[in-house]
């Protein structure tokens, strides 16, 4: 297996100006994320305060980032990052059925604005999951509830329901949805997930699941989640002023890593990582 | 007299996005530096590593910053701030014979590269100075060395030698150089500034010169020197992650706060000093 030298996750100003300066640096790198590179930007009405453009808005401002990864000749993976685990003197990085390798490792994956259900993070792997496809094997003939928060959880759905007995989609997002025969629709919002020692049911408006497993799948999987062992405070990644987490050789950037969240202070932050992944990768040789 | 709501000192990369970035919020700035906004964006061959720009020159990319500033209304006032004194809810700022105030200050400053001399950190304040148009009224009827590292330092030498009873002028920099009758030009490198409690003399190359007080002047002021009671450390200022420095009130961002030194590292670090500065005087009201 090729071992790329940066991995990137992430295709918002933080992930994008960590590739475009590990590549400036001659690294052969991977950057995961999407082609619409993040919906904060495309949604943005209008930027005045991102230094050199001027009354621009988040699509046109997207565009020009566009063109300076095309100009690179810096490609995306389109993919989503499941898990991701530091072995030593390189990183696994789990994407579905696939695994790729990479010496250095940046995290730029944005925050979730969406707050936690009330009992979501106590029950947190106690039946709580956010990777279906990774752990659904758990649930082999057994009732699974999945709470998603886009359309990529129908597939999720539809993959959780070749194994469990009963699935329950409680569709999170406006518009419409398609999901395999035999998964059954609940359109009312959730409320809590109760249990002890593991997930019980689900408690809805006005009526409950029992269930035996609940995965909440939502945009961006929390950070602690994506890479165990990494050390977050007050739901930021912790880093020092050269972008360093906890973990030798993963560094962090953008509003995962804390307030204001901005473009060109994400931009900014994800340059120090990547120069600072460069002389980590250097110091190796 | 007015003061402002930010006062903010350089115009490279990390001073104009904070400019911008306080406008944006309303507030009433004064941004201290040269139409030229710096030297080191001005002179920069071909940056590629500013996401959104790809294979600008220095100056397009100067270019494209100036546009930014214009559209916002954000003028440059073309001074030197000698002196900032910190005075409890206020900055009082020194700008040769003016004074300006603000409520807040924003240090975007930049590093100088040149090394200090030998002796120059121990005699600063004992006969070594930078600012001779501050402190010249010290050396009435005293012998003067001034070390110039550009052009403007030959009117400063000129002002010291309506004073001094003697005036040598040590010129660092290439190119013509024109000062008063009378001030003796001394074309040999400075090695060491010598003297125990006070500046005895300085030794050159191959002789030496008795002088009373030195100036040195560089193109930027060192950040304690500026901002007397700043806490720096190893060259840099010291700031937290939201570009607070140890001076309440007193923010800052760019090279000069530490490594890397790079355009949109200082960009993104003059927005969250903006953005904290902005807290901070609505914390105030
Ligand atoms: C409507 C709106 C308007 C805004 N306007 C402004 C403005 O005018 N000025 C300003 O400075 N800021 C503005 N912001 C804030 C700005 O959008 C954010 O600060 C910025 O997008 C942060 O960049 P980032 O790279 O840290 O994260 P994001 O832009 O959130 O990008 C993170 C990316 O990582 C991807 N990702 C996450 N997890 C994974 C995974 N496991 N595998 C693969 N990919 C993953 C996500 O899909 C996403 O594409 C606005 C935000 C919104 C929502
Ligand atoms: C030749 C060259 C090429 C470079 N190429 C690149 C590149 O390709 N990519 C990259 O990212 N970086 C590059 N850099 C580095 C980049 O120039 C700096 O990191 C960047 O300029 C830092 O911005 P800044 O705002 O912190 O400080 P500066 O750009 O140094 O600006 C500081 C400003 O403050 C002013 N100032 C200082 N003291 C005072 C005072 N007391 N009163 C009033 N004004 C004051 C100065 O005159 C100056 O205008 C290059 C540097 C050089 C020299």
């Amino acid at each position: 297996m090729d071992r790329y030298d940066v991995a990137i996750i992430g295709t918002g100003a933080a992930g994008l100006s960590a590739a475009i300066n590990s590549k400036v640096r001659n690294k052969n790198i991977i950057l995961f994320g999407t082609k619409e590179l993040s919906y904060k930007l495309a949604k943005a009405p209008k930027i005045n305060n991102y230094l050199g453009f001027y009354n621009l808005t988040g699509s046109e401002l997207k565009d020009e980032f566009k063109k300076h990864l095309e100009s690179m000749d810096i490609t995306i993976t389109e993919e989503k990052v499941n898990n991701v685990y530091a072995m030593g003197d390189y990183f696994a990085l789990m994407v579905n059925d696939k695994m790729y390798e990479a010496s250095a490792l940046i995290l730029a994956t944005g925050v979730e604005y969406t707050k936690p259900l009330a009992g979501e993070e106590k029950l947190l792997g106690k039946g709580v999951g956010y990777c279906a496809t990774c752990d659904a094997p758990l649930y082999k003939n057994k009732i699974v509830t999945i709470i998603g928060y886009n359309k990529d959880a129908e597939e999720e759905a539809n993959y959780v329901n070749e194994l469990a007995s009963k699935v329950y989609y409680i569709p999170m997002y406006k518009g419409e949805y398609k999901v395999q025969d035999g998964i059954e629709v609940i359109n009312k919002k959730p409320i809590e997930i109760v249990g002890e020692a593991k997930v019980e049911k689900v408690i809805l408006e006005d009526c409950e699941l029992v269930t035996d497993g609940v995965f909440v799948l939502k945009d961006s999987i929390s950070p602690s989640q994506l890479v165990p062992g990494l050390e977050v405070k007050e739901g930021h990644i912790s880093v020092d002023r050269l972008m360093k987490t906890n973990i030798e050789g993963c560094f962090a950037a953008g509003d995962c890593v804390g307030k204001p969240y901005q473009y060109i202070k994400a931009a900014g932050e994800g340059q120090i990582a990547a120069l600072t992944a460069v002389s980590y990768l250097d110091s190796k040789k």
